[in-house]
C-alpha cells in the first residue's frame, strides 16, 4: 500500500440551496477540486460519492455516474460509484477513494459527497434521517435522533455531572466559528443563554443543540503521494483512513455515552499513524448533537471519559488545548449528511496548508477529522498531515 | 495485487418472502457463505454490502452495521459499509470486496446483497425502480424502466430486424431454468405463445418480458487466492472485475441499442485476464427485461451487433455455443436490485464447482457475470475460473 495525498479540495456553500439541484452543486464541488489540484477532467480514473439518502430525498438513486454524466465525463465510462453508511457517508467514500489509490489501482480519483436535505419539507427531512437509527428496535417505536442523543446527554449528565451549560458552549463555540465561513449555513453568533432558552426539541437538547437540515457538497482529489509536489506546494498526507460500526440501537451497547465505533476507528488509526491524541493541531469532529461532541472528544482520546463538558465550557477545545470545528462543524457550517464527511477533510486540508483564512490555527500540522452515521453505528478517523 | 478466490457462496430463496424482514435474508445468505468456507465468523475482516433503495423500501439507511449487528458481530467493530450503483448495488459491492482482498489491506471479507421488495406496493416498487433511470431528465417526463426499456427494444427491431418471438425466446429460456431452480421466484414454464399473448407493460414488452419485484439476498466470502486451498477442492478464482458508467439518460447516449458500460466493462475484463467471449462456458446476465439481455449478449462480444436475436431464437444461448442464466436469471430467479448481482456470482460459483444440480453446464471452467444499474448506467463484468 503506498501513502496517499490529498491534491485539491473544494466545497459549495452550505443552506438552503432551493435554486440549485443535486447534480449542479456536486459538479460545483468536483471541478472545484479539480481545478485546485491542477489536473483536467481526463486525469481523473474513478468517483466515489457519498450520499445518505438521495433516493428518499430527490428520488435519485444511481448517483454516481448521474454526477459524471453532467461533469461531461461519461463518454470514458470511468468507474463511479455511491457508498453510504448514514451521515459517515462522505468519509466512507473518502475511505475507498484512499483504498483504491493506496492499492496502486488507480492514480487519481475524485471523492465527492452531496445531499438536498430541503427539498423536502423539513418533518420529512427529519424522518430521513431517522433512517440511520435502527428502524425495527428504535424508530418504529417514536425514537427520533435527537430524542437517542438525548437520552444520551441524559446519560452523561447522570454519570459525570455534565451541566446544560457545558452542552451549550458546544453550539456557542460552533457558531462562533461558523460567523468566520463563507461556505457555513448559519454565520450568527449564540450566546449560551440563547442556546439553553431555545425551544426544547428532545430534552436537555433544544434547537439550538442540533445541527440543521442544509444542502450542500464537497470533493477531494486523491493522488499517489510520490506525484504529489507535481500539483502543490503543501500537500497534505492522509496517514490514516479507519472505519469502525458498532450495534445499530443505542440500548444493545456496552455504555450509552461511549461509542465504541469512534474508539475502535480512532484506536486504530493512532496506531497505524504512529501519533497520539496530543499530537493533533486542530480536529473536525461529529458535532450533530451538542452531546455528540462531547462523547466524540472522550471517545478520540483528547480526554478523559467524562471530563469533555468541563473541558469544553472551560475553552480547551476552542483553541485552549485544541481547536476543534474551526469550519462552525456540522452545528453552524451545516448538515448535508453525505457531504459532511468530505467537507472535513476540505477544512483540515486547508488548516493545514494555512489557508484558512480567518480560522487559520496557526502553525497547524496534524489534523483529525471524525465523522458519525446514526447514533454512531458507524464511525470513520482520518489523519492528515502536513509534510513540512 | 493478489489473486483473489471465492471461498464460500450463499443465498436465500428469492421472492415474496413477507414473513422475513431485511436483516433476517441478509443474516441468512452471510452465515451461508461463511459455513461454506469453512470460516468462523470471527475470521470475517470487514463487509461490503450492495442494496439500491433500503431507505425508500424499508425506512432503514445505514445497513451495514446493521447486518453486522444482527449477525452478532457488532462487537468487533468491524469496517462496513454499504455499495450503490442502482441494480448493479450488488456487483459493485462485489468490486469493492475484491480490491479489499486484492490489495492485501483484509484477508478475509463477506460481501453481501440484500432488498426486500415486496413490502411496499408494486406501484410503489416500480417508482422506487425508476430512481435508477435519469430523474430529471426522463423520470418527471413519465419514463419508467419498462418504457426505456421498451424503447430500447423499438429501436433495436426497427434497426436489426428483431422479432418478437426472439425478445419472448429470452424469457422462455429464463423461465425454464427458473424450474429448475429451488431458489427461483418464478419456477413455472413458459411458451413464446404465451409471453407475446401476455398483458402489455410498455409496447413491445409484455408483462412476462419483464423480470419481477423480489425479495432476496445472496452473499460471498473472498479471501486471498494463496489460501484457497484451505478451504475447498475447488477454489474460484476472480479473474476480472471491471466497472463502466454512461450517461444517465438513454436519450443522450451514442447508440440507443449499445449499452457502452457494458462494452467498456467486458473489454477491459477479457484484456486484465486475458480471456475472450470465446473462453466463457457460462454467463449470468442481465435480463430484468428481454431485450436487455439480447443488448448485453451483444455488448459483451458473445455476438455481433444486431445479431443476438436470431441467435438466441435458435437457441445458441441456451446451451448451444453458451449456456446463458443457468439461474433463470432476474427474469425467473427473480430481481432483488441489490441482491441480483452477488447472486450472479453465486450461481457461476456453484456451476465452476461442478455443484449446479440440474442446472449444471457441464465441464464449466470459465464463468462471467454481467449486472446493470437503471438502462445502463452502470454496468458490472466480472470473470471467473476454475483452477483445473
Amino acid at each position: 500500500m503506498r501513502d496517499v495525498a490529498v491534491l485539491g479540495v473544494g466545497q459549495t456553500k452550505f443552506g438552503e440551496l432551493w435554486d440549485r439541484s443535486f447534480r449542479e452543486i456536486g459538479i460545483e464541488a468536483g471541478l472545484q477540486a479539480l481545478v485546485d489540484a491542477k489536473l483536467s477532467s481526463k486525469d481523473v480514473q474513478a468517483l466515489y460519492l457519498g450520499s445518505m439518502a438521495s433516493g428518499s430525498l430527490v428520488d435519485q438513486e444511481h448517483i454516481a455516474p448521474l454526477i459524471l454524466d453532467y461533469a461531461g465525463l461519461s463518454s470514458r465510462h470511468l468507474p463511479a460509484l455511491r457508498v453510504e453508511g448514514g451521515g459517515a457517508s462522505g468519509s466512507l467514500a473518502v475511505h475507498q477513494g484512499y483504498l483504491a489509490v493506496a492499492s496502486g489501482l488507480y492514480d487519481y480519483v475524485v471523492v465527492g459527497g452531496a445531499e438536498k436535505l430541503t427539498d423536502v419539507p423539513d418533518t420529512t427531512g427529519n424522518q430521513i434521517a431517522s433512517a440511520s437509527a435502527d428502524h425495527e428496535w428504535e424508530v418504529v417505536f417514536g425514537a427520533t435522533l435527537p430524542a437517542l442523543w438525548a437520552l444520551i446527554a441524559r446519560r452523561h449528565m447522570h454519570e459525570f455531572g455534565t451541566t446544560r451549560e457545558a452542552l451549550a458552549s458546544v453550539a456557542v463555540h460552533a457558531h462562533a466559528q461558523g460567523a468566520k465561513n463563507p461556505l457555513a449555513h448559519y454565520r450568527n453568533k449564540l450566546t449560551i443563554d440563547q442556546v439553553i432558552g431555545a425551544t426544547p426539541v428532545a430534552e436537555p437538547l433544544g434547537v439550538f443543540d442540533c445541527a440543521p437540515l442544509s444542502d450542500g457538497a464537497a470533493a477531494i482529489v486523491l493522488g499517489p503521494w510520490e506525484k504529489a509536489r507535481q500539483h502543490t506546494d503543501t500537500p497534505i498526507r492522509i496517514r490514516a483512513s479507519e472505519v469502525g460500526t458498532d450495534t445499530m440501537a443505542v440500548h444493545h451497547r456496552r455504555s450509552v455515552t461511549t461509542l465504541d465505533s469512534t474508539v475502535a476507528a480512532a484506536e486504530r488509526a493512532f496506531r497505524s499513524a504512529r501519533r497520539a491524541p496530543a499530537d493533533v493541531d486542530v480536529a473536525e469532529i461529529h458535532d450533530a448533537y451538542s452531546i455528540a461532541a462531547l462523547c466524540a472528544l472522550e471517545d478520540l482520546g483528547f480526554v478523559e471519559k467524562g471530563a469533555s463538558g468541563p473541558a469544553f465550557a472551560r475553552g480547551e477545545f476552542s483553541g485552549g488545548r485544541l481547536m476543534v470545528n474551526p469550519s462552525g462543524g456540522l452545528k453552524a457550517q451545516g448538515r448535508p449528511f453525505g457531504a459532511v464527511g468530505v467537507a472535513q477533510i476540505v477544512e483540515i486540508v486547508r488548516q493545514l496548508r494555512g489557508e484558512a483564512g480567518e480560522r487559520q490555527v496557526a502553525g497547524a500540522t496534524v489534523g483529525l477529522a471524525h465523522d458519525v452515521g446514526g447514533t454512531g453505528a458507524t464511525s470513520v478517523v482520518h489523519l492528515l498531515e502536513r509534510a513540512n
